[in-house]
Parts: C-alpha cells; sequence; structure tokens
C-alpha cells in the first residue's frame, strides 16, 4: 500500500521522500502549495497516481509540465481532500505549515488512513474533533514533530505517567534580553542554533510559539491534562523530550537532531528501520543542560499554555490563526519581533471563549481571528 | 504472596526493607551475613517465617535473640538454599554480596520464584547456567542494578536494538592520573561521588570493575553480544543508561541516584507505584556528560570485557572470585589500590580457559582462584 504527502515540497515533506525511498515505499500522492517545479521534480522521482498544488494557477502550469507522465493532476482544496482520501493509500503524511491542513488531516483519519502527522496546527485548532474522529475511525495518529514522537517512544510498554517533559531548544534568543529581543532581524530569527526547518517553523521556535502549539498538540496526542505537561528549555536538543512516571523513574528519548529519524518511524512503527540520519555520539556532544522556560522573555508560550486551559473553545484555532498571520507580517518585514506576541495576543483577547467543538465553528474562529489580526496589523505597522 | 530478601542487612537489603514496607508487601524470609543485630530488627520489623544468617555462631545468637518470637532461625548455605525456596514467597531478591549468591539465587529459580537479582556475581559467575535455568522454569530475572534496570526499562516496547550504552560514573578517580591511582587510601575509594553503597562495590566503582561484572551481567540479562554493549563514563550518575536502536533512536532512563527506585521497579513491574526517592528535577542537575572510559587507567574494566568474550568458560567466576579477595585485602589495608588488578589479572592469566558449563566447575573454579589469588596476595603483601 502507498503513502500520501501533503507538504511534499517543504523542509519535512522532502525529508519524507527521502526516507519513503530508502524504505522503497510507494507514493500514491503528492501535493504541496505552488511550487511547480519542485513537486514536478518528486512526481517524476516517485510517480505518484495523483500531484495537487493548491494554487489554481501553479496547478495549471503542473499540469502542463507533466502532461507526458499521465499523472493526474488536482488543484485546491478539493484535490488536498483528494490527495488525502486517495484509495491507493494506507497513510497520509500531513505536513502542510498552517491551519489550511486541518480539513485534509481529517479527511484523511475518516478515509480510514493511518495519520503521521507533522502538521501541529491540525490538533491545536481543532484536537478535540481530530482525535475523536481518529478514535471513531480506529486509525492510529503517529507524531511526526521530533518532540512528540520522543514521548511516543517513551511511553511505550511503561506504567503510570506522572507527567511529559517537552523540551526545548529555546531559539536563537535564548540569552536575549527583553530589550535586545524588540531589535532582532527577520535573520537573526531565521538562524535556528539546531535544527533545519522552514521559515514559519524557525520564527515560532525563535517565539517559543512553537513550544506552546506542542504543548497543546501533546495534550491531544497523549491525552494529558495541561498540568501534567512540563517545558523544559534543554539548547542541545539532544533529549528530543521525555516522560517522567509514577515512580519518579524518567525515560527520554536522545537523537541527532535530524527529522529523518521521526518521519521514518512514524512510516514503520512499529518495527524500527535502519535511517540514513546521522548517529547520535554522545561523547561528541556539548554537555545537556536543562532549565525552566522564561514566560516573561517569550510570552507566547504563556499565551498557549492558557489557550490549553480552554480545550472546548475554538482559542487555539484563534492563536494560531493571528499567530500564522503576525509571523508572515514579520517575515515580510512589516512588523518587529516582539509585536508578533502583540498581534497574537491582541486577537484572542477579542476572541477568546468561542465555542470551538465543530469545524464550522473552528474554521469561523480561523476566519474571523485573521480578518481581526490583520486590522491589528494594518494599525501598528 | 511474599517477599524473601537474601542479604537484608547490607545496603540494598535494608533499601528493599523500607520498599517492602511501603508498598505493604509481606516478608516470607530474611537472609544475611552475620549481623544477627540489624537482623533481628528486620525480623522483629516485618515477622517473616524464617530468619537466615550464614555464620554458624551469629545465628545461634540469633536463635536466642528471637526466641520470643517463634520464628525459625537456620544458617549457613543449607539456610539460604531454604529462604530462597520457601513455599511462602513468589519473589527473592537476591542481593548477596558476591559470589556465595550464586546458590541461592539458582535455587530460587528452580524453585519457580521471580529473582530480584542485585547480585550481579551470580550472572557474572554463571550467567549461561542462571539464564537456561530461568528459561526452564519460566521465571522472569529482573534487574534491580540501577544500570540494567535502565536498560530493561528502555527496551519495553521498542524495535530492534543496536546496542546497549551502560553508562558508569567513574567513581572517584576518574580524573587522577596513572601514578596518582597508586597512591589512594581506602578511604579515598570509599568516597563514592554519587551512589552510596557497601564498601566491595564502591572499591569496584573507584576500579571500574563494578562496570565490568555490569558488563558481563548486561550481556547475559539482555542476550546481548559484548560488542554490542558500549560503556560509557556519565560522572553525573543522572542517566542510569540507554539502548540505541536499529534507526539510531536512543531511549535513556533518568533518574536520582537512589536505589529505591529499581529495586521497587522490580518488586511491582509491570505496574510502577509512586516511590519515596526524591524526584530528579533535570533543571537543578549538573550539565549532563558522556566520554569514553579509559582502560590503561582502568584497565580491571578491559579484563572484565576480555572475560565477556569467552562465555563457555569460567572466567567470570576466576575474575570474580580473584577481584573479591583482591578488593577485601585492600580495605584490610595490605595492598595498594592498583594491585587489585594484579592480583586478578596474575590470577586469571593463570586459570583462563576452564570450561564454566555446570555449577561444579563454576564452585571449583572460584575456589581454586581464590586460593591461587591468596598465594599471589601473600607473595607481594
Amino acid at each position: 500500500m502507498g503513502l500520501s504527502i501533503l507538504g511534499a515540497t517543504g523542509s519535512i515533506g522532502r525529508q519524507t521522500l527521502d526516507v519513503a525511498e530508502g524504505l522503497g515505499l510507494e507514493v500514491s500522492a503528492l501535493a504541496a502549495g505552488s511550487n511547480a517545479q519542485a513537486l514536478e521534480t518528486a512526481v517524476r522521482r516517485f510517480r505518484p497516481k495523483l500531484a495537487v498544488l493548491c494554487d489554481e494557477k501553479a496547478a495549471a502550469d503542473l499540469r502542463l509540465r507533466l502532461a507526458d507522465t499521465g499523472v493526474k493532476v488536482l488543484s485546491g482544496m478539493e484535490g488536498l481532500l483528494e490527495a488525502a482520501s486517495l484509495p491507493q493509500a494506507d497513510t497520509v503524511l500531513a505536513a502542510m505549515s498552517g491551519a489550511v491542513g486541518l480539513r485534509p488531516a481529517l479527511a484523511a483519519i475518516r478515509a480510514g488512513k493511518k495519520l503521521a502527522l507533522a502538521n501541529k496546527e491540525t490538533l491545536v485548532c481543532a484536537g478535540s474533533l481530530v482525535t475523536a474522529a481518529a478514535e471513531a475511525a480506529g486509525v492510529p495518529i503517529l507524531p511526526v514533530d521530533s518532540e512528540h514522537s520522543a514521548i511516543f517512544q517513551c511511553l511505550q510498554g511503561q506504567g503510570e505517567v506522572k507527567r511529559i517533559l517537552l523540551t526545548a531548544s529555546g531559539g536563537p534568543f535564548r540569552n536575549h534580553s527583553a530589550e535586545a529581543l524588540k531589535h532582532v532581524t527577520r535573520e537573526d530569527a531565521l538562524r535556528h542554533p539546531n535544527w533545519s526547518m522552514g521559515p514559519k517553523i524557525t520564527v515560532d521556535s525563535a517565539t517559543l510559539m512553537n513550544k506552546g502549539l506542542e504543548f497543546i498538540e501533546a495534550m491531544w496526542l497523549f491525552h494529558m491534562p495541561p498540568e501534567k505537561i512540563k517545558v523544559l528549555i534543554h539548547p542541545q536538543s539532544v533529549v528530543h523530550s521525555a516522560v517522567e512516571f509514577a515512580d519518579g523513574a524518567v525515560i527520554a528519548q536522545l537523537g541527532s537532531p535530524d527529522m529523518r529519524l521521526p518521519i521514518q518511524l512514524a512510516l514503520t512503527w512499529p518495527e524500527r528501520k535502519p535511517c540514513p540520519a546521522p548517529a547520535l555520539d554522545l561523547t561528541k556532544t556539548a554537555p545537556l543542560t536543562f532549565s525552566e522556560p522564561d514566560l516573561e522573555r517569550f510570552p507566547c508560550l504563556g499565551l498557549a499554555m492558557d489557550c490549553a486551559m480552554r480545550p472546548g473553545t475554538a482559542d487555539g484555532a484563534v492563536m494560531n490563526a493571528a499567530n500564522e498571520e503576525a509571523v508572515r507580517a514579520f517575515l515580510e518585514g512589516r512588523i518587529g519581533f516582539t509585536q508578533i506576541y502583540e498581534i497574537v495576543s491582541r486577537t484572542l483577547e477579542a476572541l477568546s471563549g468561542r465555542p470551538g467543538g465543530t469545524l464550522e465553528e473552528i474554521l469561523g474562529a480561523d476566519e474571523e481571528a485573521r480578518r481581526l489580526s490583520k486590522a491589528c496589523l494594518s494599525s501598528i505597522s
């Protein structure tokens, strides 16, 4: 059976293709946003049944490029949903960036696909809905985020959990003063000390919003109340996360900071197979340190932890949408780094507490939050 | 059902009594070497069916002390074997120090008891025999050594193993030069940086012989060839050991250096229950570092790793017996620290390669090694 990859031209998508090749997996569908050239290359390499680009114009371009191949090309959300539920695939790797990944992930679950989930926004926006759908369909959600893959591994075959220890590198500004944070540039923010990732998630790592999103993701993936999740700053990114059990024992997963490891595990689990990622050599790593996160300098993390306390609402979707808009504005040079938090908190303040039980409510909240944060953005930039 | 504790007055034994009390376990038998007063106290606290002291005279003393209690008192190896196979016990915690623990451990297995094993000499001397007996009897051997408990935990529910990472504090002389090692005293050797343990194992930690014994123990417990066991010096003793899997993921168990944790786990597994050991606070631990062991300065480790390569022989028993005699001589001030290695290597050189398939061969090799190492000792001290 085959694999469909949503977000095939991004950082996770490209690494998934390498892993799929290494494992000799059949690729059924490839979907991406707008990069026709990159998707064409991937299609020629893997010959899926279906190729999808969200962007209509780019999809038309791709259709021309692939005219000789006989590969079906679709566009838009409709195309994404078809890629997510293709009968030839038994596994869908969801690696789109942002809330746009929610509906395809849900479609994959409802079509009975095993979901390898890299798109954390799916659970941040609609954790209750998505986990209930997975349970109803009897399909597993296998985490691809390195931290959640670590937690998933640490939970295997063990007893009662006391709490999850979610590690965070702390990002490039870990030691910056509050004042210095106001003056960091786009380029500063894109230099992550340990991980090579796309721009959106790299900025999220710098604000610690990424850890906030992961906090909510962990809550849903592992059915943990927020008070049983503890964030630890661990600048070396060697301990990918850990679990503390009832007796005080801590089980941790360590590895080199290479996404191919969690990607491959999500595709081969419960088996483990040799992986091209470099082996971890503990005698060569820097000393491993751990500290408390500073919620004063990195208030986005606190914002997300607060959202986690309101699981019945659409607050996760609101926060995520505002953050997507604010990070885009930051990447476009329209606002400063610390203004990301301002936009998100103002939007959340205005929209907090809306119901978030159905897909319509969640998509509505997302839309409203984008509208409001754009208004905020034009007022301050 | 009940618990029999062999070695009840030693460091592990006393902590086991605390754990047993915390868990509300019934204690069926208590056995020790020669400390009648300490065993009397333990007997009055737990009221087992049977109390045993190896030493005949001490047992006679204990019989008088316990005259009012109706508790049966036995002595010698006969008594130990009865404590190990008592019908009222379903679990035997084997925590005698030294090769004397071998026969009782084997008796416990043959009587169908679950074996919680702290006495590593049992596997060092007779790994093949003991693991085969456990398999034949269908009883588990649950490790109590913190490293092996860690490895046991790390292996649960995971896939194919690449290798075991056996951590070692490095002992109090980790940074001593070869020259400085010649002049260390008994008192220096008994000051372990992290763990509070009995004198024999504390000296073994200082020579790294303890890690050598654990290397052989791990080989038998986890059915691993020596080339798949890697020793790592980790001075902070926070990572109790780890396992590297086929894909490169490393699963580690971390905890505070408190033996009540692995003792309790061996008694409650597969459940975990709250434990009085202090919780690990990673934000307060020193930075975690790892390095290669230095086999030049600590040749006892290399000696044991070599023995591990000859599993059909009695070399483990020979090495262990010579080490027990040499450490005793060191503790009595008769030889210097680096002479421990000399005694063990000379004994091993003379007796290496003897067959070690049966209990008789192993006990014979043990006896011969003691005779020879005593001769060595009188020639040099």
